[in-house]
């Protein structure tokens, strides 16, 4: 759920923090300290070995991961949902605001940005262009930070069937499939480059906030918090869409042909003649246009009423209905007219 | 998860509190404004109908249960791990003091019961002895908090695993599958009988203590948590074992024909011959006796480097190992170097 599309990168005011969380145009990334290639390391290897032992064998996917076809993957498109109630402008402006705060956070100026481009682009690339490292280092610190709605929510709605003894209607389950796929991709990053110390820091304490505020939040508005989530996951769409973009036009050179790591070919189950970065940032960018639908639609039902669409089963499969793959793609959500 | 094997009811001084949750000595339940039978009304019955529209059919279970024979499932014992270290010890103590404090809330007097009984048992019988309606309240108030320790367990690993970067290797999924199954008993029995507005106070008031004080437990000392789930497992075994015999014995004969609620059939995939209040009960008994085992085996584990071994494959399918359904029943769990 990386919510932020840019492109170009930090200029001055905190090019020392972003030197920090390996986000540089000082130094090229792999240099620092703090940013190491997992690939190349033994420790990392270790690090993310899978535990095997004598006994045991292997752990499966929690939930198995539906599968994906090409074309369905080639075919998911940036999209945004108009926010009409006053719930969906809140909703977006919160968005927004994180947008704003990332970017200031990252040093990152839209403004000289585009004025540099206008001017000299070979220097605004230089200076602002996003890199391989750049891009892991921001997906890295998004898909952290993007398990935990599907979790709040989710825990949330079970304590809340447990206490108002009254059925949940499955929307439990796909909440918390959501966070565990989303917790998939940040173990699929992870597992292509590990990130320095302070990284790490920024992840504990975005946590800590994220958290909470998502806690209080879904307490107070759970229609407001899915809508969110699906304003989230457009930017997120984004991102990836620039970035598959990125390599076809060759400024990602290093991602070219670069692998998918083990983890992700056995969950996404990817044939073997597609896996490369491509592919792999196709399926990651299918789960968050998925993620979108399925948080706008749960945006417009009722909250305690309704069944989740997703895990009901249909009279007429011809028609087009809510699904865990990507049959039948509603980049905006289903109405609730649609459905119930 | 009833951590409390009472069979004898409350004595006097907390009884109006016991009347208002549904379980007195002076009237019978079923009279009670508070507690009504859904079986029989029609307002529970569409509480509880599964939600279906025009166009959505039905949800089916988020984990689907496993299957267990008859023969498994009558060869769950009630069964005892000794506490050896002081973390042990803290987890049984911590059952111990919640036993007591059920006790003293519904005004159970262990001392008085036990002395009438040995001078005048019919006497002892009227005054102290379990209904159906006395069972059922406690069972849904025992099954209401118990779907909260895993969920909170499994939702802290969640996080843990995202903000540390690491692997969870499989606990997670059976963390939450637990907290889903116990939810599906709970469920079930409400399914059987609607309690009152001040059962659904206590709920609520108990939700807000427990899932608190177990977030931060679990945040202290998972594995101190996980053995002292494992004990309260112990406790939910004599429940039920000992609400068994009672059927067995004719001591609850409005449980002796009753069928069990199609909610239940659904979910344990109960045989057409085997559906009635037993069945079911047995089913509910033998998950307890499987949360007992896996708590008390992921107790004996490294909390952060091992895998768990209920999701893992293993080399030898002959040679007992951890497993989802009764095939190797091991009550008091598996110790680390049986399966590491
Ligand atoms: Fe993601
Ligand atoms: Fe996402
Ligand atoms: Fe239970
Ligand atoms: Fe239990």
């Amino acid at each position: 759920m990386p919510f932020s599309p840019v492109t170009i990168a930090p200029k001055r005011a905190s090019a020392q923090l972003y030197r920090a969380i390996g986000g540089t145009h000082l130094a090229p990334l792999s240099s620092l300290r703090q940013f190491s290639n997992a690939r190349n390391t033994p420790t990392s290897k270790e690090f993310f070995l899978e535990k095997k032992t004598e006994k045991v064998r292997k752990t499966p996917a929690a939930w198995p991961h539906p599968v994906y076809s090409y074309e369905q993957m080639e075919g998911v498109v940036v999209a945004h949902r108009e926010a009409e109630t006053m719930s969906d402008k809140v909703a977006f402006q919160a968005v927004k605001v994180l947008r704003w705060g990332l970017d200031f956070a990252t040093g990152y100026k839209h403004d000289k940005a585009t004025a540099l481009h206008a001017t000299d682009p070979q220097a605004a690339k230089a200076k602002y262009g996003m890199t391989e490292e750049k891009y892991m280092i921001r997906n890295i610190f998004l898909e952290s930070v993007a398990g935990v709605p599907g979790m709040v929510a989710g825990m949330l709605r079970h304590l809340h069937s447990m206490r108002r003894m009254k059925r949940d209607n499955g929307w439990i389950e796909s909440l918390l499939e959501e966070s565990y796929n989303e917790r998939m991709h940040l173990l699929t990053f992870l597992n292509m480059s590990q990130p320095g110390w302070f990284m790490r820091f920024m992840v504990l304490g975005a946590q800590g906030v994220w958290c909470n505020a998502l806690f209080f939040a879904y307490l107070i508005s759970p229609r407001t918090c899915h809508r969110f989530v699906g304003y989230l996951e457009e930017e997120a769409v984004i991102t990836y869409t620039r970035q598959i973009k990125d390599i076809d036009a060759g400024r990602l050179p290093k991602w070219e042909k670069l692998p998918a790591p083990s983890i992700a070919i056995d969950y996404w189950k990817m044939p073997e003649d597609r896996r490369t970065m491509r592919d792999l940032l196709l399926y990651i960018r299918a789960d968050e246009s998925k993620h979108r639908e399925v948080n706008h639609t749960l945006g417009n039902l009722d909250q305690v009423e309704d069944p989740n669409p997703y895990v009901s089963d249909y009279k007429d499969h011809a028609r087009p209905h809510p699904c865990k793959d990507l049959s039948f793609q509603k980049p905006t959500g289903w109405e609730r007219s649609d459905i119930i």
